[in-house]
């Protein structure tokens, strides 16, 4: 498919009223554009409209610029704020992780086999211990060491985002916390994968902290990162059963698919639009 | 909340073009219409276009007739069939059942305590057995036999349908095969619930044919009926796991559950506008 | 069947050690017993040992009190805690409510229909408005008001607990805080639903806790009911998924049938004597 | 921990009688074993009784023939087909491929980070494929094609089998059908993974076939080969919720982490001696 007829999305979010939809879909049929898929969501307590559509552009070429242009009244209008994505401008990202393997292991599978269309411009490390999977899959490593100085090390990171141009920085179980500066400049451009389902065990060892308490569900949950560690709005969540055979070692390793399938998922919904921040909550249009 | 304000549902199935949603939240909008949940579905195989749109009418009193006027035009264009439906007039739901009562009492506890939001104009059954407890809840209970004269009970099973004004029939458990006549005649006015994974184990006993496979777990399909048995556009799925220790008639008892909630949600979907016939298969326009 | 060939469950917890399992196993072997269902497991944290054997007794009559003698000296020779069960004497449960009805209905409809084989001494409630149901079951309704004197109601209750002879008291959303001396009077006897993914929103309105926190999964947890609020040991959980659409009162409504669902599964395996106290963990002993 | 003192596994089939359970758990504490875990299960329909008892021996070293010396009488005296595993000693695993690598990449993972206990003796496809994915594990690649000729083909993966002595063979999406002579000769040491929720969707292009019938709920299923394609006994199931904006591709693409995680279960039950043939049924003592 050429760029000029792919299908491009349109997300909005602005103040709720009247004639939103209208407006939107009024101006994409005018401008012979055909919605494929589009889903909107107006929250009551935030007094917030959330709207996505994909659509495609059947005749002739496609220009963003034009797009915009002519979008750009209706959008002062609603006092929206509204971005326009080209999906086949794969989405840059960036992940980190420390030594566990297993997120970064099926984030790599998905990217190779294209189930997860995106660039994954480098993945960057406090230890050495995965350059060999992330090399094989052709991918640039870079061992960025934390201990001594984390100052120079976040510094370091943050160049590497510009450089690269990444979109989004994934944590696939990267075991050191970001500082605020950095959580901050980038809000809603970094997930991470928490290893138990928040907000139950929050902090370290969840795994040990849910034998303790003899749990009956395990879970995962994949959220963005704020300065507040742990409390990041919520993407997605999923748990698995276990019973009282199973000791704290048997929970974590129960607990690695769900990890991997939860940050996979909340990746996916990032990548191609479906979430919105809502206060300290997500809106997500899932399919 | 009076009547005139109360939120109203409009449906819509049409073949699928461009334009449809821009006119639709157009008039919506002209209308002084606050959209309060929307959702489109373009069935690329089928060409069908399906949109379920909740709004209300904050000022002044709505009237359904000088909406529907305002709106045949615009239907008329696009070839709609289509239908408004006030929140506030209670589905009218005739029940049939034999002598399993977990999905009746399911239902039965929903209508009572509101979190089904329907009026259940009777249950009808072939058996004495359910009279009590549907009595208890202040409902008809009327006993149609079969045993002998098939056509007579379906005959009176159709007078009640008509002389209660109802718009569906739930078959919660009616182990009686219905006519292909009065099938076709209803078709999407008639919901089963069968306790099996459809298309596995069609047709009778499907739990000793679940033990039999030995499968590891089993389900219960809501589904429209139609005159091919076991065949009918899915609703509604539902599992649970089983092992080798659970007998054929533990089977049937951990089916119980899943049959039940299986049953209340396509019913809930359907009265609330929510499901679409799309040749053999549904559009379900979830929450 | 009669009782003297009915089904017995022996449990027993005791230290770990060599030769526990032969012994008991040889025991009933010697005693013509056949083994229909037997489950054992060492905790290696706890150095405890649990064990939940069923076992028919095919010929000539059984005589607990005849086999309770004989064993005595095994129990004794392992330090063991061990009791005989019946499965013919109906444990006898006290079920507590307040308003909110959608577990008693639960349970009254496991109890009527004999899936949850139970014998229900009473209901008790500190108000008057699940009398009704509740009567129409045959089964007592004791109306127990709290306000104003809580240590008479307590009172009041421990005599209706033991003049009901009750062996399990149910918390089917009963919204009163039992006191710390009967919480510890009756350890591994009181049963309650709190409606959260335990240690995740504890305390007081969790659904609102919930959505303010924007979780994408809700859930249910049955405990035994201890001295520390929210913290008694795990029996069941389970989990229901939600979006951004659902308000707190639709998470209210979608938690409503895991609740059920989770009190009637942990008050099933206590009665099967099928849950075990171990330290503030449970071990289940799941079919 | 040296191979003297790791767990074994004791695994017994043999018709059901009083005092089984007593002989074995009697004998395993005379020879001064240590029960880690032990699952029994007499089948009412077949009459056949199942044992799994995983042991330590903590003293002295524990040798695997006198062991089996000293219990011959008990098993001959009790009709027992057994077996003696060394846990140490990793089941020999030959794993067979087409074109798709999601069951493959997913159980290399778990090979390569030691989750699933096995040695992969080598990877055949009829196609090349797939060769640098298994080759970068440090495995073997073997390419068997069948075009033209399937019983030369045939005749050379028995070979393969038996000189590289493979314990098991794993059908990993491979796409051919299996002569009945080698099904019939490898009873119960062929592990397929079926792409639906079987008995539904049999044969060729199951997730077209789910799509045409419009289920909620798509599946896979992870059964022993038999000469009855599709009918061998099931071991594990897992099912996905889907709906109807799935296309046919969308549900061949969700159905992917259920079909990995239900042929990795169904792999891991197998290889730590946890199921047994039951007729046509299989006894599966999960953790």
């Amino acid at each position: 498919m050429s760029p000029e007829h792919a299908p491009h999305i349109l997300t909005i979010t602005c103040p709720d009223t009247i004639g939103i939809v209208a407006e939107v879909a009024g101006f994409l049929r005018d401008e012979k554009c055909f919605i494929e898929e589009s889903s909107h969501f107006g929250d009551a307590d935030t007094g917030q409209f959330f709207m996505r559509t994909q659509f495609c552009y059947p005749e002739g070429g496609f220009s963003a610029d034009s797009f915009s242009e002519a979008f750009a009244p209706i959008a002062a209008n609603f006092s929206m704020q509204w971005s326009l994505h080209d999906t086949t401008a794969k989405p840059r990202v960036l992940i980190m992780v420390s030594k566990h393997d297993h997120c970064l292991n099926d984030l790599l599978y998905r990217y190779r086999t294209g189930t997860l269309d995106i660039e994954i411009t480098a993945v960057v490390s406090n230890h050495e211990d995965l350059r060999e999977l992330t090399e094989w899959h052709g991918i640039e490593f870079m061992h960025v060491p934390v201990a001594g100085d984390k100052p120079a090390a976040e510094a370091k990171l943050k160049a590497i985002f510009a450089g690269t141009r990444s979109d989004l920085i994934v944590l696939a179980r990267y075991m050191q916390v970001l500082s605020d500066q950095i959580c901050t400049e980038l809000t809603g451009k970094i997930i991470n994968i928490h290893h138990s389902f928040l907000p139950g065990f929050k902090g370290a060892r969840p795994y040990h902290q849910a034998y303790e308490r003899g749990v009956k569900l395990i879970g995962a949950t994949a959220h963005y990162v704020t300065a507040d560690l742990d409390e990041g709005p919520i993407i997605e969540q999923v748990v698995e059963r276990v019973n009282h055979t199973h000791s704290a070692d048997d929970l974590t390793a129960v607990g690695r698919d769900a990890e991997a399938i939860t940050l996979a998922r909340a990746v996916k919904y990032h990548v191609e639009h479906r979430v919105f921040l809502d206060g300290n909550r997500t809106v997500v249009f899932r399919q």
